[in-house]
């Protein structure tokens, strides 16, 4: 039905999550209606990334180069160091601007079921990161199951190296009460600060 | 927040019909997740369909070389040529596997507002194509007031050189023709009326 060359192109979009037989269709026709520099241009967008972006030697967010431009940067914290699984959620975070430390990315939560074990992840080169005692590790994980086995691993690992703390559990902004589960009221009840 | 190709490939997927910056972030990160073989394919099949793609010389749909797989089909009966305003809708007339006839791709329709006069589209070089006063002439257009202007000149054009009908409404009025079902378009093929 569709010449070969564009055939291709379709089950290329089809490749990208959430993204069907029919929108990847309207996708490749749509960039027909587009200038033929699009297709340069997305072309070598794709090329581009495949052979610039890395993982940063030190915290294994995604990079250019040997460091990301979070552990480039003087002006961060480095006493304070935000534990994540994947670098989607050093984005997240980022998009608040309101954190100033570093990160260090694990690359996935320990998980019994899918048989990711401690040593699968980026974990033990967190040591190596601590400078003191003072230090601060941020669990920035998951409130799943392997989110809350890998963020026990990682405190009774450091327990004695560095202080360890998470992000608080409680109602989301603009959420209604109403719509919250159990255990997030739960731990909004213990979690209660003075007004 | 992004490092820059990546922050490159982001706004190039924000070129996609209905994809905002959200999703090109997800479909950009999703990307990284895959081997490193789906850069380069999905970069080449877009250097190739940008290549490759052409118009076909005869009825103006999406081919590879001079001619479209349907032109180039000897079972096609070229007596019953089908207009369609774009290749999107011989794509989904091809879907139904009903119509073994030819196509006709203006290009556009007839729009006073846009701008859009019969010099601007495919028109002129129908005439070319019709072998005989028997041969058919399915207007296959939009139920829109541009594709009630359009099929109305085209019917005036060459009401005495061939036979001109058009699909029955079986289609919603003011709906787009891509977006019909099958069965929907099969019946408004068989129910098509002399005009």
């Amino acid at each position: 039905m569709y010449p070969s060359s564009l055939e291709k192109l379709i089950e290329q979009y089809m490749l990208l999550p959430g993204v069907g037989r029919k929108t990847a269709e309207r996708y490749a026709l749509h960039m027909l209606d587009l200038d033929d520099s699009a297709f340069e241009e997305t072309s070598q967008a794709l090329l581009d990334v495949k052979d610039k972006i890395t993982t940063c030697s030190q915290c294994h967010h995604l990079a250019e180069g040997e460091l990301c431009g979070i552990c480039l940067d003087k002006t961060r914290n480095i006493h304070q160091i935000c534990v994540v699984s994947s670098s989607k959620e050093v984005i997240s975070i980022e998009k608040t601007g309101q954190y100033r430390g570093v990160y260090h990315v694990l690359g996935g939560l320990i998980s019994t079921r899918r048989g990711i074990m401690p040593d699968d992840l980026n974990i033990d080169n967190l040591k190596n990161r601590i400078a003191s005692v003072d230090t601060e590790i941020i669990l920035g994980l998951n409130a799943t199951v392997e989110g809350e086995t890998t963020a026990l691993y990682i405190s009774k690992k450091f327990e004695n190296q560095a202080q360890i703390t998470r992000l608080a559990f409680g109602l989301p902004i603009g959420g209604h009460l109403d719509y919250a589960d159990d255990l997030t009221l739960m731990k909004a009840f213990e979690g209660r600060k003075k007004m």
